[in-house]
């Protein structure tokens, strides 16, 4: 079974398959190791319990996501702009997992947050966090938007923020339910008319 | 064991508390009958397969939602006024259900939209068509707002029923999450955002 770490990939790329076909509660770590090809004994070298392993696939795919957020949230471009970037490249993250799994897969994050409301609670208060950070990060934009005269002079940042992240949500639920990526694409318009912008100047 | 409707009843309310709890895939037929306490022979008597069970689980709550929906958005009040009825009905639910399971329960059709992304394509396929009659739902509500000039000239109203149920989903997905009915006040602040309205006469 070659380099321990091996198994260890192994295994958390099995996971993420499974939790993205069927959800946290429907798991079986005798099935994550048949899967993955590894030996049932070697899971517990790796992870102490079924919901460490479900925190490991949750922290690995915050990482990622939060670093494509940072780089398209933090660019140069005009605060909207960057807003706009942020749902095309969802809608493309949507389009590629579509791509790879015949379906779209929708959002790892809500996806266990509406199935976890009273089981796993670290998984359920790093979820919290996450979605925290996310509403933060969008926060900072806005607020960018608003000084810049962008937005409605009377927008609230943080509850602009927290329905951008809302909004999101839904739109990518309905994308997976439809199974049709092209959902997304609404968001640019309800940012807009919830900020009371406009779209100008490149945007 | 009492009348069979009696049995067809415990079984449909064992499977709403156990969706509720744990979702569509996690749920066995023997664990339903057992929870239920009728025989496990008397479950295909009344329902073909889970998946029939589930459908009529999810039957049943959209007649019972439906009819709330309804009672509140064809009211004689304001149509601004009726979607903000529609929030705090959204929230008041949100909440009994919280009083009633010790933590907020969300959205049934949500919750099942993000788990059954490829499996159990009758129930997927209802869930669509149940999100689409909400849709139409509000946007006649909006295109009244629009029409009695409560909302900005240039609202597309199935574009903003669309993004309101998404909003709302995203706002309930919230307060599953934190546990927490009042995330949902956001989305009255919000949709008068979205719709260019403001906060008048009595809404």
């Amino acid at each position: 079974m070659g380099r321990p770490s091996d198994a260890r990939d192994k295994i958390l790329s099995a996971a993420r398959r499974l939790i993205a076909q069927r959800g946290y509660t429907a798991l079986g770590i005798a099935e994550i190791c048949t899967t993955a090809g590894v030996p049932k004994g070697s899971f517990y070298h790796f992870f102490e319990s079924k919901q460490a392993l479900a925190l490991t696939v949750v922290e690995e795919h915050w990482a990622g996501q939060r670093r494509q957020w940072t780089e398209v949230l933090t660019s140069e471009r005009p605060p909207l702009r960057r807003l706009r970037d942020l749902f095309e490249a969802t809608e493309a993250v949507q389009r590629s997992g579509q791509a790879d799994n015949g379906s779209v897969v929708g959002c790892l994050f809500a996806n266990l947050a509406l199935e976890l409301s009273t089981q796993a609670e670290d998984v359920r208060h790093r979820l919290q966090e996450i979605f925290d950070a996310q509403i933060d990060m969008i926060e900072k934009v806005v607020a960018e938007a608003l000084e810049h005269g962008d937005t409605a002079p009377t927008v609230d940042t943080r509850d602009a923020a927290r329905s951008i992240v809302a909004q999101l949500e839904g739109q990518v639920l309905f994308a997976k339910l439809l199974n049709d990526p092209g959902q997304i694409e609404a968001l640019w318009r309800n940012c807009l008319a919830l900020l009371g912008a406009t779209d100008h100047d490149g945007t």
